[in-house]
């Protein structure tokens, strides 16, 4: 495999013990806990250029490089990070982490419960983005790290960066919040909940418990997926992608019957099967519920500039015009409650029919601005 | 129970027995077939004054009036349809059906398939807009009705509507398409295939003959239906009417599980139930079709305008603002075909924020709009 000069190239992940108590939000306490972490670059002697980056709803710890001996194993980041690329690793220390609640080796649902001595399954306590971010806080202890350069993600990880600024105004001096909001709609929880209930209505389900009965509810997985990737396009980009072709020979007439014949069912069909054949139902259930809390104006009697109230850290925010997930206003609500607090804000807007998935696209103008962003940082 | 004095009042359906063969646009042959059809009003002796109201993809005969002694009976379309309502019974006499494939007593999927005495359930054949024309056709012949003063319909019902003039130029004076659209999307499409796989991927489907294993693919109608009310609302208005209110008491705190929370999860998981109850799951697959498969453009190699070629009809076309299943977009690209064709027609764009289901409200402008399209027609 030709691994390109501008990649962090092989690289391993690291599991990190923590063998400590972890009270969450929830009231329900973690006996202790393991992060999969991987890191690129080096950290300096003044440990000042550290970025945390913070991954989605089916993210992970593996934002670049490749694994050795394995195929198609990029980074789902790959394109951002790397030395020459916008998230430069000759500058950077840039960290990737499984949050807890996960299904890519940090602690979660199919971890052993100390209680049970079986895995947690559905008795694993409900994680809210304020968790995550303390969580975060602990493995940057650990590595020593008292104040990151910058903070990054895209979506549900744009929330954690937002998140870190307001609980550690003092460890953050740049958020880079893409395709995020400040909490969801009516209609994004509507999407999550049918998602939700695809998985907790499936037979193989049990209650959550599904390890001990060795299956999986692949069946609600899926549909989940299939849902949640209609949420992720945009019509205008679907119908440049897929149209109304479909699968067969041209000119083939409709096959008046079920099986797959348009395009886009073939595509979304194959990215459920996909999905479902390694993704975690109960982490599903945990990710979307943590984007259903997500509300830091809450605490503030919705008040979001009060939130922000004690944040110091200079704000990127992106959105892109075909985001209907996340539109571009919901952003433009962020950025509202920043410059109400006087904070150094830049917002764009940017042209893609990629819908919320742009965030993870190599967009040139994006990546231009993230460049540039990231090359204003001092370190 | 009061009846309002401008609905059509107590209401009885009538079954039509058509024994005759009917072909279909797929090849498949019915041996006979019956349709659940209401009327309301006079047909006049000229037989001028009928107009067709077709339904969307979980509608019926049921347009208006009141079953007697069945309390919450009203018609579908009550609030349009009555002495001194816009499409007012006093001129005009208005036919109802259910369309075949339907679940509402016309032949149907679980009507018995002559070849193997037991219902059809997924053998029954794939039915097209066409099809349901040629069979309103047959229902006109059936009351010797030439010449149709206005057809009408939402949605589906608009395509049926637009179908009409297409194909029997000569038997329609008015069509009436509202909420519609010339093609599902490929965005359209994909919603249409996670609902039918959430369907077709219920352990109690069993191949479309449920029937015979005296189950229901409940789990599967539910999410579908869930899933179905997200895209016929609309973002500003769900968060006008359920925002992120919590069921609890107010002050209440987040319960940290995965039962019912947010009053959307409420909202959507009562319609499915509901739904659930009483539709039938291959007419959900049927009607979900029927919507892919429309695309008058087709047969004229993608030229919609050539599809109106022969069309005669005066038309009134409406949509509305917040529908992002079928945006005003959709229902301009109709408008421009008619208009290549010096046809005769208006067009609306009428404020509302709930999204596709506007179609069905009271929407006073809408209303007004209609009452002076239907005022104008000479009967």
């Amino acid at each position: 495999m030709d691994i390109p000069s501008d990649s962090v190239g092989f690289v391993t992940p690291t599991k990190v013990l923590f063998d400590r108590a972890l009270p969450l939000s929830s009231g329900a306490v973690l006996h202790d806990f393991e992060l999969m972490v991987e890191t690129y670059g080096q950290l300096n002697a003044a440990k000042s250029n550290a970025v945390l980056v913070c991954h989605a709803l089916s993210g992970h710890h593996h934002v670049a490089g490749y694994y050795r001996d394995q195929l198609k194993s990029e980074g789902w980041w790959e394109n951002l990070v790397g030395p020459g690329r916008p998230l430069d690793t000759r500058k950077f220390f840039v960290i990737g982490l499984n949050n807890i609640g996960g299904c890519h080796g940090s602690t979660g649902p199919r971890s052993i419960n100390p209680e049970t001595k079986k895995p947690f399954g559905s008795d694993f306590p409900v994680v809210t983005v304020p968790d995550w971010v303390n969580v975060q806080a602990l493995l940057a202890d650990r590595l020593g790290i008292d104040s990151f350069a910058a903070i990054i993600g895209g979506s549900l990880g744009g929330m954690q960066a937002l998140q870190w600024s307001i609980d550690y105004p003092e460890r953050v001096r740049n958020v880079i919040a893409v395709a995020a909001a400040p909490k969801l709609s009516a209609e994004n929880i509507g999407f999550n909940e049918v998602a939700r209930q695809a998985i907790m209505t499936d037979p193989e389900f049990h209650g959550g418990h599904f390890y001990e009965h060795n299956t999986v509810p692949k069946t609600g997985l899926r549909l989940s997926r299939m849902l949640g990737h209609l949420t992720y396009l945009s019509d205008d980009g679907m119908g440049e992608k897929f149209g109304r072709e479909l699968t067969g020979d041209p000119g083939d007439d409709y096959q008046f019957g079920f099986d797959v014949e348009f395009e886009v069912e073939s595509y979304l069909r194959h990215q459920g099967d996909k999905f479902a054949g390694y993704f975690d139902a109960n982490t599903y259930l945990l990710m979307t519920k943590a984007l259903d809390y997500f509300d830091p104006a809450r605490p503030f009697g919705g008040d979001l500039s009060a939130a922000f109230r004690k944040s110091k850290a200079n704000y990127f925010v992106a959105a892109f015009s075909s985001d209907w997930r996340f539109s571009p206003k919901r952003s433009k609500e962020i950025v509202r409650a920043l410059i109400a607090n006087r904070l150094n804000v830049s917002f764009a807007e940017i042209e893609s029919s990629d819908g919320h998935d742009s965030f993870l696209m190599p967009i040139e103008q994006y990546h231009q601005l993230l460049r540039g962003v990231f090359s204003r940082i001092v370190v």
